[in-house]
């Protein structure tokens, strides 16, 4: 891989569609699943209400997210190219809900149906610390000026 | 898929090396990714001292582990099979670190050089609480006794 680091991030976003998070539980942290699409920089999580993951988080909104090159990608688990995100997830305003949704579906289309039910809802998660391991000891800080250069990149 | 739920824990153990840690950070939960292994029905991670998530779970031993199914494997993020677990991690105790560590040696064998490192250390993760998500709509808690009959099954 001789890749740049920005470009094994933008790499990484367009091969994975699936995030990891780490919510606040009642016991202690929980780790769950969540698809997740990229908006102006930010990241868009489609969250039922009956999930855990999702009264975790109305109840407290820092979380840990998490995206990973699949496993399937890589011969050794350690080196596999991922992010380590912490910062605030709140739901998208019914200002900006329309053209959430669209950018949602247009990285998620078989989520459409899950629209026309009442129980879900779209969350937008700022990154506030960023983590990038770019395989096995390559790794580095990102600020949050580097992450929306490369996020807002056409 | 029509095979008992019991055989799909068991399907996506053999299939997946990699665990999803929500680990309790300063400033709220924080995921990270670790490889795993079973051994004598407890997880066994190996971690590095320097790691972020290692510090975390010296503070606080309570986290949540997902185990996932690669999403290359499957045609709908919210179709794969998954565990989410809650529990405690402590360190392997000396008496039983060298049958572990044959454990997860025989499951992750490229780990070898890691055991020369003074700064790795293995810990046994104990599944308390089990969820296990089979495909869309297809969830179920499993008890403790349960999660030892699969994964102590030979």
């Amino acid at each position: 891989m001789s890749e740049s680091w920005q470009e094994g991030i933008k790499i990484l976003l367009r091969q994975s569609k699936i995030s990891f998070l780490a919510t606040q539980g009642r016991h202690g942290p929980e780790s769950s699943m969540a698809p997740f699409a990229i908006h102006e920089g930010d990241i868009l999580l489609h969250l039922s209400k009956l999930a855990a993951h999702t009264m975790n988080i109305e109840n407290s909104a820092a979380i840990g997210l998490m995206i990973c090159t699949p496993e399937t990608e890589a011969d050794s688990p350690l080196a596999l190219p991922r992010l380590s995100l912490q910062g605030e997830a709140t739901p998208v305003t019914e200002d900006r809900l329309e053209a959430a949704k669209a950018a949602y579906l247009s990285a998620i289309p078989y989520a459409e149906s899950l629209f026309g039910f009442g129980d879900f809802r779209l969350f937008k998660f700022k990154p506030e610390s960023i983590h990038w391991v770019g395989g096995f000891g390559r790794a580095r800080k990102v600020t949050q000026g580097q992450w929306y250069n490369i996020t807002l990149a056409p």
